[in-house]
C-alpha cells in the first residue's frame, strides 16, 4: 500500500535552483516508498522530481497533457497521456493525496485550487509569500507552508500516518 | 457577433450582498449585448448571476458539472452537461473572453488561475486584497481590480474592443 | 423551451451527398425551433448542418476539440472550446436530447456508443447495414434507423413530445 | 520498457464465462510482463481481469471514473481517480498500446471506437458477430478478431515486437 505524493510546480520557467529542490523532493519522496506523480513533461519541476525519484528506482507517473507520450520525461515510469490539455490538472488533484506545489505558475496555483476545493492536504515550498498568504486565506489548515524538502517529509509522513490510521481510500497495494 | 462574459464565483458560500452584486453584473452584461457563461447551478453567484442577465431577456449558457440538467438553476438558457465535476472549471475559462471573479474560492480559484495560464483577462470583483495581490503577481497587467459592477462593465467593454479590433477569434454570429 | 438535436457526423472524410442530407437536416431542425448542435468544426457533417440550420437563423452550439476558435465552422451561433479533443465526444452526447448519426465514422460511432450508455434515443441517418445491426444490438429500441431527413424530423418530434410531457430535464428556456 | 494492454469489457452486465475470460487475460497478460490498464472498478471483466494479472503479480493500472477509489477493484495496483465519467474512456484508449474489447457493452464499443480513431491496434474477443463485422469496417486491418485469450496474447506478443521495432512512444521504463 503506497501513497501517491502528487508535486506540481512550473515547467519552462523553473530555476535550476527550483530544479534542484524538486530533484530532492523526488528522491525523498522514492526513498520513503512513497508513489511520485508530476505532470510527467520534459521541463522543469516535473522532470526534475521524476529524474530524483528515478535515481532511488521510486515508482512515478503522470498524467500529460499531450495525446501521446512525446513530451514525457524519459526518466518517468508510467506516462498517461489525456489529450485534454489543462483539464488533466483536475486529475492530478485527485490522484493525489497530498499536493506539494515546489514554486508557483499558473498551472500549479489551479491544481493546488482544486485540491483546496477536494479538502486535500496541500504543502507549500518555494511559493511567494503573497501565494502562501491566499492559498492559506482559501484552505485554511489543510494548506501547509513548508520551509524545507525535510519539513515537506516530515508534514507527508505525518498525513500519511493520519490517513492510514482513519482509513481513507488511499491503498495502492503494490 | 457576441463575446462571451465568463461570471465565476462562490456556489453554496456566496452571501446575500454578493449575490445581488451578481445579479447586477448578470444584468448589465445582458444590457451590453454580451453573452453570459457561469457555472451554471441553482445556487450563489451562478444562479444569481443568470436571474440578472435573464431579467433583460439575455442569453446564458453554462457547463454543469454534473451529468445531467437537474442542478441548473431554472433560468439558464443554455444548459450543457458535462458529467466532468471541477474539469469543467477549464473549459469555464477556456470558452470565456474574460473571466470575471465575482468574490472568491477554491473553485473561482481555480478558474482565474487556469485564465491566466491561458493568457485571458481576468476581472476581479470582490476580492480579498490577498486574492487580488497573489493573482496580480501571477498574471500581471491581465488581471484588473474592479471596484464596482460598473468598472468591471467599462474595463469589459474596452477589452472586447481591442480584441474586435485585433481580430482574435471571438466570433459568436448569434 | 427549446430541445437540443444532436447531429453528429464524419469531418474530412464526409462525401458531397452526405453533406447535403446534413445541410437539410439541420434546416428542417432549425425550422421545428430546436436548438442544434454539433463538432462544429469547419469541415464535413458539422460545417453543412450549421450552415443548413443557419440558413434558417436557427441557434447553433458547438463544443470544439481544441483550445480555441480557429476551427469552427463560419456560421456556427455559440462556439466553445473544450480543449479536450475526443473527450469533448462525450459532452456532444450528454448535452443533446437525441442524438442523429448522418453517416458514421470512428467518432461518430464514439458518440452513438455513449449516448446509448446514457440511455438517450439515437437515430441513425446514411448509416451501413453492419452499423444499423451492431447499435440495434447494442442499444436495442432506443436505436431508431430512419430512411430519409423526413423521417428523422419525424421521430424527433415524436420523442420531444414524449419528453415534454414525462417532464425530464430538457428545459431550455430561450 | 513495458508496453500496456488495455482490457475493456462490460461491469455489471458480464456473464460469469466472460469473468473467466477476463481473469484468464489479466493472468497471460502479467506474465508477459505488460503492464494492464483496465475501467477498475469492482465488477465484471475489469475486476476479473485485475485479479487474473494480480494472481501473477503483474502491474495493474486504472482510471475511476469517479472522484476517488471507493469503486476500485481491491487487486487494483495504482488507482487513478478521474471524476469524470465516461469521458475517462477516452483516456483509457490513449493509454493503451492495444485495445483489447472482451465482451461487448456500450462503454467498450466508445473505447474500441475511440482507438480506432487514434488509430490505435484493437483485439476483438468474445464480441457478437455483428459487433466484429462492424467494427472492422469501421477500423480496417487494425482490428483484429481472436477466438481465444492465446491467439489474443500472441497477436499482442506481434504488435509491441513491431511498436519496439519502429521506435514509437511506447516506453514505460519500471
Amino acid at each position: 500500500m503506497k501513497p501517491i505524493a502528487g508535486v506540481m510546480g512550473p515547467g519552462e520557467g523553473a530555476t535550476e535552483e527550483l530544479c534542484e529542490l524538486a530533484f530532492e523532493l523526488g528522491r525523498q519522496i522514492a526513498l520513503q516508498g512513497w508513489v511520485l506523480l508530476t505532470g510527467g513533461r520534459n521541463v522543469g519541476v516535473m522532470d526534475a522530481a521524476i529524474r530524483g525519484a528515478a535515481s532511488q528506482n521510486g515508482l512515478t507517473i503522470a498524467l500529460l497533457p499531450g495525446a501521446d507520450r512525446n513530451e514525457a520525461s524519459p526518466h518517468l515510469g508510467i506516462a498517461i497521456p489525456t489529450g485534454m490539455g489543462n483539464a488533466r490538472n483536475v486529475i492530478n488533484s485527485l490522484a493525489s493525496d497530498v499536493v506539494i506545489a515546489c514554486g508557483m505558475g499558473a498551472g500549479t496555483a489551479s491544481e493546488v485550487a482544486i485540491a483546496i476545493k477536494l479538502q486535500k492536504p496541500v504543502i507549500l515550498l518555494e511559493v511567494s509569500s503573497k501565494g502562501c498568504e491566499f492559498f492559506k486565506e482559501l484552505g485554511g489548515d489543510r494548506v501547509y507552508v513548508a520551509e524545507s524538502v525535510q519539513e515537506a517529509i516530515a508534514r507527508m509522513r505525518e498525513l500519511f500516518k493520519r490517513i492510514t490510521v482513519s482509513g481513507l481510500p488511499q491503498v495502492h497495494p503494490l
